[in-house]
């Protein structure tokens, strides 16, 4: 890291990464599924919307922060739930949360992360942490999970549901992409000699259903997020089962390819949902611009997986933390020319068509 | 073939295949009609679509298996006729339909292979097999191949009607590409030494028209399929003179340019058909989720014909088989990240916008 | 010229032209009005279009020929004016006519043509020949351009009117191009040591209006052609006026950059003139499925300048003569594609969308 | 400059300039907001737009001239207030003035020249010259600037409205892009040690409301124009403010990333203000079709920034004197091929679609 890489913007850590990260990990990290047309559709979407700015409003005071499930964060972005973070830095989870935690901002800890997840509570206890569930085939360790997770303190298990059987993701193929990294949540029950997607195929379960949602819930005090959504149809599923949060993803182009693009997606989520859930966007946030495109569209915030895993790959703790920091400065900017001076004043009037 | 190439799925083939094959053989396979227009627009079709996954639903069951008129398949996916399959191995469609046999997929041969008909049957008797017919000007040589095709255990007839004459190719004029290789399933009557454009509009008759389909019926007890649609209204009308099925295509643009892509096409035929009959689909497909997209919009099954010819070019019979057998793996591993356990789950209602 | 360049199809022509033509010339040419993007626009437009085959249609006897003005012609193509052939071509025109005359299609002869309209009649008397008019500031030279024209059997006035002032063409400018030939047409009256765009502004009467047709009209028993409409209101107003035809153009992009695409203006004109007038087009045309779009969007026939000219440069009157035979090839063969025997047959039902 | 360059058009001097700036001083010209998006979507909106051309309209006596507030212009075409243009030129905006009133064009000076605004009244005293303000956070400099420009015959006060806080901008970011060049405007109070955009942050005031723009009316006699307006409801509120011009202007893309383009906003706002006010617009108008399109769909005049600068960096006061004449002589060819004698004569009936 040199001082100058933040000017150049979350999309150009990009390559800096690929040129620092063995070649398998980056292609892990920057691959989807198939032939990628989802990758490039997450981004095309947030590059075809347009703003509408409001002149004349009174922007010296604006304020990013807001609250997800009633917590309190700096600016409506996050860092969205990924395997491994042992694979790009040493640190792992435990650098990424306290660099998230520095800005004030959440990190949501995958079941798949490098450092265990009482490790990553101890490092920044007062951080809002959020504990991402695969669910296990074995439900006592998906149980277990959930238990040690509320008793470290995160806030919400954000359940992901679009992982019912492992995809298929060309880069990983030809690269033999082995997860060499440990599991840090895990207490054996991990066969690391298997290639890494029916290594996840085996431990995750694929006959999970709604009603597996409510025994879920009920296995700790939690409010519980449904990570994966892309219907309507889907999303007051999620409501009906006492889901506090609906997360609108598709899992960054890693599953189905052709799947929506999460931001064309997200606008009928939020009408279907009408207020009886938070909603969440990740997939193709890489600027300010972007937060405050799906915070128009209704999205209550955004999280990011690959450009911070780019950012704690170049810079390590110091460089997630400032690329957390000028991603919202962005925001702050980018709301200031909106002419919002508050995250309630990005309506859904901001976009032009 | 080594080991890893089916990991770069079907579509990196044609890079492979283009290094190993003479330039007019290649150039025969890969090219269109005039500008290829069309071929690009069967790509960009299925680039285009967007899908709706279903997230909570078990799909540790996932099946594949379907059927066409009647015969079990492993997937909805098939050879598609191609003529002498020799250019590219030396076992011809022999090699083709052991291969797709294998993996218990169908495969159709052309009236144009290499191998005689009775020789393939031979090869592969238990496979599902069909005959595809180019109506020949003398009609007892026609009334022949149906015959044979019929003795031979082909399961259905499919009557290709959109090579009426010859089309433009630029690349094989200049190439002056010939059919250097026999035509397996004539016995006489056949001028080699004509350009292959030619040599098709001389034994193909361009004087076919509807009346001749309910001749064809007669000819055998076999199930027709009238292979070549693209609007409602012949669609309606393949029904009426008792086709079984309608297979809808634009040839993979190899006839006429800017003709509609086949995808494009589908779902008006779909709509027009109702139910009347089997609709199948060829020209664009290239992995997993391109034959969801197709079955979403209504096909009951789609055909792959310059994929798999690469796949027996780079590999021989043992290539087209891991080609295939991979294409089904992919199709499984969508159908489960779509929410879709089994074919008939695969509806329109998948389809975004 | 080599014997294989036909099979490349027009398009490839302008690459070997490029080669073989001094630049100021191939830029004349080739070049258009400002930043280029009627252009292109016009090839986009024409390869936007997608056609609807119709399938067991017999095709054995398709017949490209058709009339305009009641003058058969042996396709619906003819040689669109264009200036000056003996820029690329030492017979010029004369070498044109009689390329056209023997493949039975129609030359329309530019007002600046190198070759003097008699002798281009002499060369090719029973040629289909109309004759091209950009009105002269001096009326009498424009009306005798027209009783000349009469008298040397030229079968109708194309009175160009989208020239009501010099364009804006970089390329020309960038390139200082001059017309170094000689203006066939004029005795006198012509200053070459002017820029083209110059002398031409010095020739044309920038002044002409719709009372001015009528008065053309007198000039001869001729029917009279309104060369350069591009909205429907213009096309009732040559109608109004006694116009035989409506000739859609936006002069290759040449004239007004951005000015709609010439195809794209055809169908509105099409259903305003309601019959009253035969329908032509250029711009944009550049193979026999370019030709059957515009006819099923409504035209009567098409006409080519710079493919021709291309095809001129690279081989003279015999090269010429191929490219319009292998146009006229390729138009009956998409006939044959599209399932239509007679030109009459290519209705607007053949276009999709 | 040699005499060949305004031939290209004022799209060329972009390459041209970029080889005679420092990189520093080019990008800060060139570059816009994050990703660029809205520079390129500005451009992109000129480039879809389709003209309809009238035929056989006397256009011999095209004028071009029209009014701006009751000022006589030559063309609807002038510069627009950019800052600094010492950097381009060692005369700066003295250079600009002239060069403007030598052929009849209008020029907006910003509070950010590197002249004085005297020094410019007192070269071109009889120039159509506008003042463009940005709002001091110290009201009695603001108001003195209105003052001094009232006084030294500046006929209209443009505040720009779409600066309220310093947007971001890479390029200036990675730069290091500093205000070398003295504001000649300003008398102390200026800290140039700061990076460009902090300096600007700290002299603009973010928390000006529609009330200031009642009080800034108040400052001087002189008519008021709101630049940077986007929407309607801000087109009318300027109205309901008494602005008397209304500057749809999304900065050229140098303010909010993925704001609207301009000319894509123009069209609601021209429809909401329905004449109180006149409309003005930047962002994007490269050649004289632009200008056309941009007055098709409602604008009274437009205006440039970079071209300009950059014909200024290329050839001095005459280069931007030959590009402002070129622009003007463009706009005059455009609407002879349009059929629009006038200004007047170029309604929203020209436009396609």
């Amino acid at each position: 890291m040199d001082d100058t890489w933040p000017h150049l913007g979350l999309r150009s850590l990009e390559g800096i990464a690929e040129t620092r990260l063995p070649r398998g990990t980056f292609d892990y990290i920057a691959g989807g599924g198939w032939d990628e047309v989802s990758v490039d559709a997450n981004a095309a979407a947030f590059r075809s919307r347009r703003l509408l700015p409001s002149v004349l409003v009174d922007v010296t005071g604006v304020r990013t922060d807001t609250t997800i499930l009633g917590s309190s964060i700096a600016a409506p972005v996050g860092f969205a739930p990924t395997a491994m973070h042992g694979l790009v830095d040493p640190d792992g989870e435990v650098a990424s949360v306290r660099a998230m935690a520095a800005v004030g901002l959440p990190l949501v800890l995958s079941t798949l992360s490098t450092c265990s997840l009482e490790s990553v509570a101890e490092a920044a206890p007062e951080a809002v942490r959020w504990f991402q569930l695969y669910v296990n085939r074995d439900r006592g360790v998906a149980r277990s999970h959930v238990e040690r997770a509320a008793a470290a303190g995160y806030r919400a298990i954000v359940v992901t549901v679009d992982v019912p059987g492992d995809g298929y993701r060309p880069r990983d193929l030809r690269n033999r992409f082995e997860a060499n990294g440990q599991f840090g949540n895990f207490e054996g029950g991990v066969d690391y000699a298997k290639p890494l997607g029916e290594l996840l195929a085996g431990l995750i379960d694929g006959a999970l259903t709604w009603a597996d949602i409510d025994e879920i819930r009920s296995w700790s005090s939690l409010p519980v997020v449904i990570k994966g959504i892309l219907t309507p149809a889907d999303a007051l599923r999620a409501v009906e089962h006492g889901a506090a949060g609906v997360w609108v993803s598709n899992h960054g182009g890693r599953q189905l390819d052709r799947a929506i693009a999460s931001l064309d997606a997200l606008g009928p989520v939020v009408d279907a949902v009408a207020g009886r859930a938070e909603i969440y966007l990740d997939s193709g946030v890489r600027d300010g611009v972007d937060v405050i495109a799906a915070l128009a569209t209704g999205a209550r915030a955004v999280f990011l997986g690959r450009p911070f895993l780019y950012a704690l790959a170049v810079g390590g703790e110091a460089g997630l933390e400032a690329a957390a920091a000028g991603l919202a400065v962005e925001v702050s900017k980018a709301m200031a020319l909106l002419g919002a001076p508050s995250v309630a004043d990005i309506g859904r009037d901001r976009l032009a068509g």
